[in-house]
């Protein structure tokens, strides 16, 4: 199926696509006007269905899991892909959190009385359908399917192949919950996975997708945004840096830094590359080297650069290395000079996701946190701390690494836009 | 020179666009870092210069308007490039109001202690590069460079080919003044208009353009959306409906029409549907059709339909008088079933720009102000108040008829984005 170039069956998904989209714009002013007690009921009703529902769910997975199997999936793939009772338990409890967090819909974001007498206001709606395009790990359908019903938005999902039997056994769940309270089943739908094509339908249904969100790979992300011709939000791909400059306290850097690399390497704000000022004492460089050894992570740097500190074991580092997300107990190491040289590094190899520094110089650290271009700057803290709800903003729907709409975690207020009201009594512009 | 497709010439094109682009983003760091007092006294010098240039600037419109009339431009066509002595001092007085408005840049949004004692803010900072696509008004190159240089950006401008001699010496005027302050000259740059290829290649710049506006016909403005692979803003089009409610008050309502009717018929904001609430006395509904046309302006719709209520001088509508902009004396009416029968029609229609109602039944308002998904929605007032200006906003580069970034005019904050800044003490993650 994977090779399927038949046009009419090509023709023929292309209006699946377009007909499940166009039942879901049909059904989004229904959800947009959802009241919030009603939206916490579903989301709760729909937590304890998943818990209820785990021998269904769990069979669907094992399923997903014996044709990976056969197909010859990674292990890494293949544990992302797989299900048990405490990641049932774990998205239930997702649902939870999100029916306790502050609905955004009807917030007045601004509003004055106009000199002509007009009365203005600034209210925050949904943005309609949520599109999202997704790879392997199965709780994204679930917290997608939350984080829009809270913002009053309906999820149109597109989720891996590999995750298909999964995906579609967590949709019927979900859709069971949502008839069971009067709400249309369409406030979550799923797409069809067999072939990429069905991605490059959704992101193109223009007047009928009002934003799609792509989550996973570098290249599944810059594949939905390079070809969207629906709004897309960039999300995700974090090349961060962490540099230690001359006036940081060594222990706290080092601690900073082996915290970002190795807390979670798999997770967009896993430090991938330590910048060390070249005027700290060699002593010093090398004990950041040979600290992130210790702690099992691979170095990888300009080999006679980092040899002449006498550090040893360093992998040769070609430009993948200082352009590329490891994702892995890997990190490249550069030498560079002071802020200054640490900056032009960050500028030409940021992916504008999350860059840090250590410091206790206070002009060090206002002209890092003001020249880095970028979504959080952290100073003196870990690249660890990206995160919605690190950030207090509950669950996020992804890290937005673009600077239009939202720029960041997003939770629930990015998932919706605004909507001006202008209330006057027969007026006529002069 | 418009059918050159020689690739030599194309791709020495696309570098020149490329080398530009570089350059603009080379600076871009410079320009987010002015000093408000700074970038208000450039703007300010700007506004000057333009008026002790107008001998240079009304040549170089000569000889685009004298290649204009050669080419068999239209009149209204040579009438948006024609330039005088008022329109440059519109344009110098369009400076000074920006430097009078308040800087967007280094506003803290939103902040807090975090419970780990990290201290958090989110910081509007500029967006960088900011790619401008418009027709033949020249006085869009003067506005783009005042609103971007105002929120730090720079601006990247590509204009008409029938302004091209125009613009040229404008982005002269404005170059010079920023070299005379010390500002880099491609803070303000022009690129090549020849053929449509320099718009391709301005709106696929990757990694070069942090934002792209479209400014001009429906058309250029849906071209430009659905071809860029940078961010881009949808801005303009506007097919906007004014429905009487059987509940209004019929004087009011009328004069309400006929304002949004016929105060500008060119812009965005201009009324170019009139909904009427079947239930109306047909007197009523005759009336409205009657005083529309008294004003000048032809009435579209369903010859039967209004010719039954004894209109005359009805033009058959047909599916594009509904769907498209007039941006004439020229308006489509249809008789609805109340405002229920309105909202559909606008859900069908409506380009999300303004949808308004005249009515004093405050259920019916509120019914329309929640279900119509548009910018902005005026419940009895005209549709002209969408407007930078009339919101409070000062200058707008476009009004926003997309969902994601803005909705609604922009102005200057619309032209940044955030950045998280988080302040720790050697903070790390447990």
């Amino acid at each position: 199926m994977a090779g399927m170039d038949n046009t009419d069956s090509r023709a023929a998904e292309r209006e699946e696509v377009r007909s499940i989209a166009r039942a879901a714009k049909a059904v989004a002013p229904v959800v947009a006007t959802l009241s919030t007690p009603r939206k916490n009921d579903v989301l709760r009703s729909a937590a304890r269905a998943l818990v209820e529902a785990e021998a269904v769910i769990l069979a669907a997975n094992e399923a997903d899991l014996a044709a990976g199997r056969e197909a010859g999936l990674s292990s890494s793939l293949l544990d992302r892909l797989a299900l048990d009772s405490s990641r049932i338990a774990a998205m239930a409890s997702g649902l939870e959190q999100v029916a306790g967090l502050a609905d955004p819909v009807g917030e007045v974001v601004s509003g004055r009385t106009l000199p002509n007498g007009i009365r203005m206001r600034q209210v925050r709606v949904p943005l309609g359908v949520m599109g999202m395009v997704y790879e392997a790990r199965p709780n994204v359908t679930v917290d997608a399917f939350g984080l829009a019903l809270k913002s009053g938005n309906v999820a149109l999902l597109r989720g891996s192949k590999s995750a298909r039997t999964t995906n579609e056994a967590l949709v019927e769940v979900l859709r069971g919950v949502a008839a069971n309270s009067g709400l249309p089943r369409e406030v979550v739908s799923l797409l069809p996975c067999e072939t990429h094509d069905s991605v490059q339908d959704l992101i193109t249904a223009r007047g009928l997708v009002d934003v799609v969100i792509p989550r996973g790979s570098a290249r599944l992300i810059s594949t939905v945004v390079e070809n969207a011709t629906v709004p897309a939000i960039e999300t995700g791909t974090g090349n961060c840096h962490f540099y230690i400059d001359a006036d940081a306290e060594l222990d706290s850097a080092i601690a900073m830094l082996i915290n970002g690399k190795t807390r979670r390497t798999s997770v967009c704000n896993a430090t991938e590359t330590a910048l060390i000022d070249a005027s700290l004492p060699p002593s010093a460089q090398l004990r950041i080297i040979e600290e992130l050894q210790a702690a099992g992570v691979t170095v990888h740097g300009d080999v006679d650069t980092l040899g002449a500190l006498g550090a040893r074991d360093v992998v040769a580092a070609t430009e993948s290395d200082w352009a590329d997300e490891y994702l892995s107990m890997d990190i490249a190491v550069a030498l560079v000079d002071g802020v200054g040289g640490a900056i032009d590094h960050i500028t030409r190899y940021s992916t504008g996701h999350t860059e840090a520094i250590a410091s206790l110089n206070a002009r060090t650290l206002a002209r890092f946190a003001a020249e880095v271009d970028c979504a959080a700057v952290m100073l003196n803290a870990s690249t660890a701390y990206t995160d919605g709800e690190q950030y207090g903003m509950g669950a996020e729907i992804g890290i937005s690494t673009q600077k239009l709409h939202a720029r960041g975690p997003m939770a629930l207020p990015e998932l919706t836009t605004t909507k001006w009201i202008l209330e006057g009594d027969g007026h006529v512009r002069p």
